[in-house]
Order: C-alpha cells, then sequence, then structure tokens
C-alpha cells in the first residue's frame, strides 16, 4: 500500500535494559517532519504457536499461569525461538516440551505481530495433526496443565472471553476456517 | 478451569527501567514447587483498538510506520489510556485524534492479550458506527495516513499475511461476525 513516506530513521541508540528474558533498545529517530523523537523497544527473538488437533477433533490447549497478569490463561502450546533456532524446529520442540505429543503433519498458519509499537516479536502460527504422545519435558520452572478441548468449545471460549490470548485466538480461528467442511465439523487427515 | 494451582507469588522486585513509554519489572516469585525464578515483565497502561465501519460499509484502517519492525504496517486505530481514563473516553479520543471521526454507535467487542507472558497490556476492542467526519488532531511525533477500504478487503489482507497486527485482525472478524448478514454482506445501521 503506497502512500507518503512515514519512515522513521535511526540517528542513534543505546540498549537500556538486558534482562534474563528480554532486551529494551532506545533509539533517538528522525521523523517524517524532520524532528526527532524517541522510541523505545524490545527485541525479542521471535515464537511459534502451535495449533494441535488431535484425531478426536479436540484441540491441545494449556493452563499455565501468567505473572504479569496474575491469573491463569488457557492458551495454544507456545514458545520463544532458540538461537539460530529455525521456526518450524521451535514448533516441534515446544509442542513435544510443553505436552508430551509429536505430530506427522505440519501446515503453516502465517505469522502474527502482538505488539508493533514496542516490540519486534513476531509469533509464527503452525497446525499440528496426526499426533502421537509421547513424554513431555518442561523448561525448568516452567509448570503448566495440559487440556485438550473441542475445537468447537474453545471457540466459544474465545468468543465469550474465556480465552483472550491474542496468538490462541487466532490460531484457532485460522485452524477453524482452514478445516471446517460444511457442517462445520473438523475435517480429519485421511 | 479448575486444576492444581499453579500460581506464582511475589518475593520481591524492583524496577528494572522507567522509559517514556513503558516500564520493566523485574520480580523474584515463588514457583509452585517451592523453588524461586525471576519474572521481567512491562507494566502497560492499557489500550483500545477501534473498527470504525462507515455507512458505506468500508473500515477506516491507517497505515503507519513501526519502528521496531523497520516498516509500515496496516492497522485500526488504536491507543494507550492516560492516567485515569476509561477505556470507552479513550476509544472516543483516539478515533477522533487519529482519523477525524466521531461515532454514534458504539459496541464493545471484548479484551485481548497481546503479550501474556511478558506485559500487563489489555486491548479493548469497539466497533464504532454511525461516523461523523471532523477534523484529526495527531500527537505530537505521530504520522499515518488513514486508509478506508472495505471490509471484505480488509479481512482478505488478514488471510493473505498483508495484514498481521493482531488487534486489526481480532476486531475486524469480530465486526465481521457480528455484523455479517446472510448473503455475508455488512449489515448497516437502520
Amino acid at each position: 500500500m503506497k502512500g507518503r513516506d512515514l519512515t522513521e530513521s535511526f540517528v542513534s541508540g543505546e540498549e537500556v535494559y538486558a534482562g534474563g528474558f528480554f532486551r529494551v533498545h532506545r533509539d533517538v529517530v528522525r521523523l517524517p517532519d524532520g524532528k526527532t523523537s524517541a522510541r523505545e523497544y524490545i527485541r525479542h527473538p521471535g515464537a511459534v504457536g502451535i495449533i494441535a488437533l488431535l484425531d478426536d477433533g479436540r484441540v491441545v490447549l494449556e493452563r499455565q499461569y501468567r505473572y504479569p497478569h496474575g491469573r491463569d490463561f488457557i492458551e495454544i502450546p507456545a514458545g520463544k525461538l532458540e538461537p539460530g533456532e529455525p521456526h518450524f524446529e521451535t514448533a516441534k520442540r515446544e509442542l513435544l516440551e510443553e505436552t508430551g505429543y509429536a505430530a506427522t503433519h505440519w501446515t503453516y498458519l502465517g505469522v502474527i505481530h502482538n505488539a508493533v509499537a514496542y516490540s519486534d516479536e513476531g509469533i509464527e502460527l503452525w497446525l499440528a495433526q496426526g499426533l502421537e504422545q509421547r513424554a513431555a519435558k518442561l523448561d525448568d520452572g516452567e509448570f503448566l496443565e495440559v487440556v485438550p478441548l473441542p475445537l468447537d468449545e474453545a471457540l466459544a471460549m474465545c468468543a465469550d472471553g474465556r480465552i483472550t490470548d491474542v496468538k490462541t485466538i487466532i490460531g484457532l480461528m485460522r485452524a477453524h476456517s482452514l478445516h471446517a467442511g460444511p457442517g462445520g465439523r473438523v475435517r480429519m487427515l485421511p
């Protein structure tokens, strides 16, 4: 989509916080009108979210405590990229680590950007089917409960506000629109 | 949804970065197994996103340069709460400031959480109809281009990856499902 140039260009910058989880940068930028301003943002390694559909039509969700909000959330399995790790490898690794499932069929459902104003994070969404149960192996300090739910029920939870996590809402909708047959039922793998 | 207690409780904490745009906290927490770990997160004032539907069925989108990504994004109008400001007032204010539109009909479309692992941000989504053009008045240092597009085209852009911003994808889908009639057309106000 074209129009006037809205580019903000780097003038100077520094890393103002380097934590264990993320790094914050603060740059001075040149605005389209020639003035300068500051932009603060998180540098994030990138992430994946996995919509894992069981053969019986249930989707593998997780209940996880999210400390910034002080409560549990229902979410799809997800995780950050390790240094140099391709997204697809992260998807396979996180699904196995968090839920114990391995998948035979993978379908790419696009990338989403969850905080464009202050983070460079992108989340790739992947649909996983042909699931086989193996053994989960959570990271140290990671606690969650695997909750398989019918896809229709999960979508209803997005609609009524029980699910509010963005990667989960968009992932479930995309899996549904990709796999909903004429009767609204999930189409199974042959 | 009940199950075992996954609560992580505050042990100690500090603000490790206070910028002009956001504040970063680092807390030591007690995990469900009794061990301690660190949690870093952003404290955010909260935000709103507005799906503004014109009487002709177009939705008022914006093209805006997002510095963390180094490129333009197509998004719904949105903005952060001022201190003490109710979400609905923010919605009216941001729509007017960014696009110049005032609306006579407002419908709440729920709240979404865009970075549950590292931010307490919630984004309330509001549908605005009965739009009247007034004068936009952008914040200092804010540059954007208002782009009205047919709702169907905007939804197609979500599907093909031209729109990847989460509040925009979810807001457009909710406006569509709320207002799509049997023929898939947007239902107009009486």
